[in-house]
């Protein structure tokens, strides 16, 4: 189990590699959401998203002899381009697997780093295959986007900030795909918030969490369509048993609902976040009678948004 | 002649008013540009652009017997908003003529400070005159959104705020629309800069600024076709002058390339700016040579963006 010691040591350890992101505010979206809402900007992050902070964690704790090898991931995601940058920024190779139908933005964003891509079928066995190929060849160390305590704890430091620089949280709310920055900031929540209740925002368009949440094992959705692209993993063991244990609530949104609280957010925060970035806004204005009157954080998890999404704003 | 001492009245008059709003940087776009940049994000102001400084610095200035009869302006842009949220935070009326054509999106903004709207037709001959019958009378004090010297010392506190939160600028970028920003800038640059050069950015398809510029008297635009609708407006008498004699060039840019640059500071920066807001950046990326290597100050004039626009992203 992760104590709070190790949030604190994860915290002081990727400091100097990582942005503390600003936390924003508006009268005009408290006045539309019914309470008083703390966003952290995640978008402003590195890489443009949290996952940077659970990368560089995890990567500062491999053994140097180990750590020379190089680090390594599957991904078409965010999580390929925060080992990509967690490597240049050690000064090490990083070494990923992607499948062969990402997106160019992706692969270019990845190559930016200076990342060696492999290129494998956009099928979870193609990819565990090759990572082994690839890992059995280089002797880099694997690093699971979240089912991971290093990880975990990495993402938990954003909560953390986020509860140093506002006044007192009722309630934080955070996006769960994976379940690594909504386990960490239930932790963080636990530690440092005295009493912060944490609620998920999840798509009904990828609803697992909501279901592995009630039955206490890992589910499967029963359906994926969503524009929320970030979010359609299922929680691994170790994020499940933190989230059910810490987690009040999972909410679920729709994809209209997301579209127009991510456009709220564009109007009046003047910021850009992605689809999965805006669900626990949605969630929040979906269930105004919860968040009544209540001070709450939200965790805007990333701003790298496919701008074709606009079509349907 | 507005001198430094006025520029810095304004400041303090003001300051309590406005957000002092951030400036930020990006390695990846002094890279694409190849200079460092400073962007001075006046989207993220009160009403989503820089107009509010001029508008509280004039309205500050009225005798209070003057002032109880409320503030007036005819536009259908920022200057109706600005107008408006000056008077709502004064406690006085607000009385704004907007042509009957305006988009309903920023008829219910006016309206969402409280301002009173009259509606007249679309051509600028029934907005002066609609405008006369309402001051008639109201006896409120008209407010010009640009020509007249206690709006440009207002928006000079915007360049004031950047020189003083960078290191040594080279360069300062604003766009040209009525001149009220560019001008402020140019004098800001003067009096607080030593030596700063200032450089406007205008639209292809509303290209009067630049041959204003030359010939020395208020010219129209060739043709008026762009998509940075918040740069239609021509120079007046006022800002004329002081854009000739402190400006350096009024650089011009297409719908393609204000895109481009739209495009770039959303991406990289993650906030949203209208296309008017680009415009700098667009010619900084189009006049390569110009600022190489130089640092230079690009003012994100604002963020109120239809977006439908995003259909050419």
């Amino acid at each position: 189990m992760i104590n709070k010691e190790q949030i604190e040591e994860a915290h002081n350890r990727i400091r100097q590699y990582v942005h503390r992101t600003p936390v924003m505010t508006s009268d005009l979206l408290n006045e539309a959401a019914g309470c008083r809402l703390f966003f952290k900007c995640e978008n402003f992050q590195k890489i443009g998203a949290f996952k940077i902070r659970g990368a560089m964690n995890a990567a500062l704790q491999i053994p140097h002899d180990k750590l020379m090898n190089g680090l390594a991931t599957h991904s078409s995601g965010h999580q390929a381009q925060a080992i990509a940058l967690a490597a240049k920024l050690l000064g090490i190779k990083a070494y990923i697997v992607m499948p062969d139908n990402s997106p160019e933005v992706k692969i270019n964003a990845v190559k930016g780093y200076g990342a060696e891509i492999t290129f494998c079928e956009p099928t979870l066995k193609a990819r565990e295959d090759t990572m082994k190929i690839v890992l059995d060849r280089t002797g880099a160390e694997f690093i699971h986007p979240y089912n991971d305590e290093r990880i975990i704890a990495g993402q938990a430091t954003c909560a953390k900030e986020l509860i140093e620089d506002t006044d007192t949280l009722d309630y934080i709310t955070a996006p769960v795909g994976g379940g690594g920055l909504l386990s960490g900031t239930s932790l963080s929540a636990k530690y440092f918030g005295n009493g912060i209740n944490v609620y998920a925002g999840e798509p009904e368009g990828a609803a697992d969490a909501v279901l592995s949440f009630k039955s206490g094992k890992v589910e499967n959705a029963p359906y994926i369509n969503t524009i929320a692209d970030g979010l359609l993993t299922t929680l691994g063991d170790v994020t499940l048993k933190i989230v059910r244990e810490n987690v009040c609530d999972i909410l679920t949104v729709n994809d209209d609902e997301i579209i127009s609280a991510m456009r709220l957010i564009y109007e009046r925060l003047k910021i850009v976040v992605e689809p999965s970035a805006a669900v626990p806004f949605a969630a929040v204005l979906k269930n105004k009678e919860l968040f009544k009157c209540k001070n709450a954080g939200i965790i805007l998890s990333g701003g790298n948004v496919d701008f074709r999404i606009f079509s349907r704003f």
